[in-house]
């Protein structure tokens, strides 16, 4: 679907095609690809005449963000997150003198939201194309922080979990945030460093003159990029946490096995002796023989427990 | 709560209201505003006229250090650290021309201190606006170093901890404090950044102007983060450590285990067979049966122990 | 086998032999060395007189890729992948202001490529040897691709894996993935910075005025660069995921071997001294001598199942 | 103790005091403070008036090696290091046009070597103050070799270590020699730096004319953090080692426990059948019921080794 | 030994001693002190005059490859590597405006190579003092590379090694080789990073002049320290292989031990019941008891299988 907004004279017009929006001379103008046909992908080069380079770049989805200067316009892609699986929904904008193109091959909920912000404004004067490309920014970022908040809740309910059994749900549970973490890092940090190029930027006009709004989107990057960070090495600790009482309760589970085996092996193999069916085996007939193997059995079990006391096992 | 003081021919003044304020021509004023009320907060725009970003910093909990420059005036945030919790308690500073007005949203004991500093102050000629941001800075920093030493006592008595028992309590209180240093880490770097942003910018002039008490604080934080660093390193060796001793230590129970299982296994099988009850079984009528078996045993023996001990397991 | 493609007047030519190239002056040509023969090796310095560094470079395989400033010439090393064994494949460009010499010693599908598509092509006045240059490298770089999507699949495959019997083979997998993406990253890291140090120097005219398209590469580069990091961590995760199973599954194992020991260990024991034969064991003619030894048996089981209850072993 | 020595026409002389110094114009002047009392300290303000801010930081530990600027001296703080415990012993140096004053809260047997040197000193015209600063800073540099000497022949006497059963002992020397090295590396490479700031500072003339001089410590300093971080790293990899071969021996130890427990646990309750005292058991009164149980065990027994054979465990 | 070459109107000469060599008035002349005797070491002080710093830096061992300017000459220390041990032998080089003097405390085969071929040349015209040096280094960087070749084909060799008793031995040369490569890494990047600073140094005229000559010799380097690390990684990636496929194997083995452990010890145990010699013990005159309890016995062992095939032990 390909929408347009076109203003004049602080007037809203919208145009029913590109067509119909060249006839006219306006200020500026918004024109949404969204979720564009074949035959409306093709209007990027027989309508808008941007560079084939520039329509590659916007039809195919292998795209880290980035900032292409081009003589007559500049082109960004920036990355959404998707909340439900973390996929990347790639934003393209073609920037002109008095133009924005917005690309995008998902429904976008941040451009519909600057969409209906700016069909419902009242004094259209504060705003241009470079207004809307901050406003549809300005959500993209805000949105990827309830996902790591909901990392970091997750984090949290890891780390104070007691319950034992539940471990190899944990550890896979861990492996997951990890993962997800690993993803969130190479949408997130991308996107900031290419902030950083806008920021830095000689050629772009139209940012420099709102630089502190967005400077404060930056701000945001810079924030959640250390986030980010912060809770995969948390995941890291966490997990080699677990696995450092693991093996320490490993041990302990070994300790328990040697001492009981060290103690009850010797001393069935001797009552197994008194077992045996020789019909030459003095021991048995002697009057206390039996309460002898007793004390004797007593004795080394004494003996074992002091040894292992000492090893200081108990 | 805010609190107002103002200075004017090395006199000081205390204006109940802003509004007050306003209607004196004062050499240079303090406004703090202390966890103030959502009335008090819209002052922040109303009387004082800042801009709208940086009124929306303040009121949000969500920022990392850091400096912006406005048209007239520059906006700091900075954090310090609650001892019971590590938690940040964000600190935030509007410095003017001739003004400095400091939001904080806890009960700040470095901002009081300063006031009561200033307030008790004979001769008010060597304070400024800049003077008082030093203060409190200074002050936020200095209370960084005991909750390290802290930290540092901790990790010592774990280092020398000989009591093999409390293990699982030793491993607990070091990813305690590895999370503690993790916190510590991400509130005192930043800081840190920002000091050598502020102490490297050419638009502070304030700052330039006593350049030896900015950079005597930047110190500070130059070594509490080495300190940091250090101690997580220790940390992770001491962690390590107890690690390998354990390794090891599984690795002695199980040849414990196995010596006596290897030595008294087939002993006990071998006694299991003369205690068969076979009506045939010629052994048992020999006259020194039961005499070779107990020397077949030991026999037995005896090669065990020697092949353990060439193996170098004694 | 050298191949020779000269353009003049956007006419295609193909001279058979360099010395009947050099007796015509063509715009511009294109000689390709395709796994020359010593003989036609030697004509890099007889007949085209290319600094001996470089023709060394071009014969040796141990290069890095790699541009040097030559003072007629600029002499490239890049390197091609081999999908069967990941194995570079080296080829080398000299540049001068009106000809490409292009020299691979394996047979290259992306010289053959570009090569077919000069030969077909109808009009040859938007092409010249950077534009060849161009069409080469875009192919090796596109090739990189299908290598990594397939490590990807293969990585995906091995997360999803819940057969626990394959765990040797799935570790051996991984380690070989590993060493697979050890194998790119040193191949395509290389090629990514020389491609940077090409877009950034100011002495290759040729690549300034295609800037574009080479950016276009060189953005598939990082993107292939970033890949490679990312599936190298993940393969580490998915590692360090299954030891820490498998360590947290040893522990389980542990555990309901001690309990199984410690329960009947004992109680064979406690049947064990019942079974000698001493002629004065006073119990064994107790009329519920028996019944008692089943009930003691009973109870120290009981004592034990509630002992590793509490302990939380179950 | 404040020691003196001042120089004027190639003579030394010895002022007792700091005022007795002032009353003469020397060409220039060494002042030590050599564990000052605290009256002695506050002659730093009073007699030579340094800034406030360069003396709280002689006065005070917390001091990283550092240099600051002043109107009218430089301040550097460097480490010596005591060789029993691996502490920092910190050294002040305030260095004005024509004095040095060192500053030292220890014995400091590289202060003293210094001083001994300049008082036996013939031909005093190749001296100034900046001549002194550089022999301490040798002495002091010099001093770090012979400990990392150390530590590099304890790493060589636990890396050919045979004996097994000092390990527990090793694990522990290593760990402290890694702690060793921590302290080290946070005394070394602090003070490497500042020696690079030195060397590339435009402000610090005295150091720029005996350039050669100061670069020969730098090169020492280079050649000691190189050291640390390499012995820091065969550390790792002896450990990494030791607990390699200790998770292999554990294996090792678990596959003989395995093997002897599969071959005789069977094998002892097949005796524990025959055993048994039921009346009715009509394998006991076989002829041959003996034997064939006997041979039985034998077939077992041959087959379990074939199985464990073909497993590789032998 | 001190040997000398000196070059006057492409005639070569050789003076047997320094003072020789001074009556004339040569173009260009090399002296090599080859392992020189105390007496020899002298003349580079008392006949040659270099700086005192630079013939300390020659005599003593502790030095790392570096680059220092003197006013009449540049003192280069580099080091070769002895193949046997891989212990560093340092070469110096004093270069200045006509002459070249190299010092070297052991036999050199890189200085005799250069020498041979100097002293066969015919037309010395292309040759000066910065050919021998390139000469030289170009043989020592050369060097550097079979020693990397023999330690990749024993990594290799180490991979594909299938024969599990040999593991010890296996880790042990694993941590052989990173011992090796560690000092590699040690000896290479340092000469790798003189090289950069000497190619990108402007007071080196005789360097600027061949600079394809010392680029090539600096292309070498940057590959051999990308072949050090990438072996470094692969050998720890072998490691990491061995370790998990062992810690898995560990797993298995204590799966079998607890199988037959859980199924055999209650039987035992059984059977040690009816073992026992009470008078009174109804089930043991049972018509059916004994084959009532081998039922049991089999009931019990296939409940036992049927539980560890559903945990997927088998
Ligand atoms: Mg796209
Ligand atoms: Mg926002
Ligand atoms: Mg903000
Ligand atoms: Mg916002
Ligand atoms: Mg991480
Ligand atoms: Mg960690
Ligand atoms: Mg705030
Ligand atoms: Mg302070
Ligand atoms: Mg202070
Ligand atoms: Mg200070
Ligand atoms: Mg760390
Ligand atoms: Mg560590
Ligand atoms: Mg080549
Ligand atoms: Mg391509
Ligand atoms: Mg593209
Ligand atoms: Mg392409
Ligand atoms: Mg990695
Ligand atoms: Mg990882
Ligand atoms: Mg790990
Ligand atoms: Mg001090
Ligand atoms: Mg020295
Ligand atoms: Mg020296
Ligand atoms: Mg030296
Ligand atoms: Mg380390
Ligand atoms: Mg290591
Ligand atoms: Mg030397
Ligand atoms: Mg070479
Ligand atoms: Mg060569
Ligand atoms: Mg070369
Ligand atoms: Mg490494
Ligand atoms: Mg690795």
């Amino acid at each position: 679907m390909i929408q347009i907004i076109a203003i004049t004279n602080n007037q809203l017009h919208t145009p029913s095609t590109i067509d119909e929006l060249k006839q006219h001379d306006y200020d500026w103008y918004w024109i949404d690809f969204d979720q564009p046909t074949d035959d409306e992908i093709k209007q990027l080069d027989e309508k808008l005449h941007f560079h084939p380079l520039a329509i590659e770049d916007c039809i195919h989805e292998l795209q880290r963000p980035k900032l292409d200067y081009y003589d007559d316009f500049n082109f960004f892609t920036t990355h959404a997150i998707n909340p439900k699986d973390l996929s990347k929904q790639e934003h393209d904008f073609f920037l002109g003198e008095n133009f924005i193109v917005s690309y995008h091959n998902y429904e976008s909920s941040e451009i519909n939201q600057a969409w209906r912000r700016l069909s419902g404004v009242q004094d259209v004067s504060k705003w241009d194309h470079y207004r809307i490309f901050y406003e549809v920014l300005d959500k993209i970022v805000d949105n990827y922080f309830p996902i790591i908040y909901e990392i970091e809740d997750e984090l949290n309910s890891i780390e104070n979990n007691d319950d034992q059994e539940a471990m190899e749900i944990l550890l896979d549970n861990l492996f997951d945030i990890r993962h997800e973490l690993l993803k969130l890092r190479h949408t997130i940090n991308p996107v900031r460093d290419l902030f950083y190029r806008m920021l830095n930027s000689h050629r772009l006009k139209g940012i420099r003159d709102r630089r502190e709004y967005f400077t404060d989107i930056y701000d945001h990057l810079l924030k959640l990029s250390e986030m980010v960070a912060s809770n995969r090495e948390i995941a890291n600790d966490i997990r080699d946490n677990y696995l450092s009482l693991n093996s320490h309760q490993t041990n302990q589970v070994m300790k328990l096995l040697t001492i009981i085996t060290s103690i009850f092996v010797p001393l069935t193999f001797i009552v197994g002796i008194y077992g045996m069916n020789f019909e030459n085996m003095p021991e048995l007939s002697w009057q206390y023989g039996y309460f002898a193997v007793l004390i004797l059995m007593v004795v080394i079990t004494v003996l074992m427990v002091i040894y292992f006391k000492r090893k200081g096992w108990f």
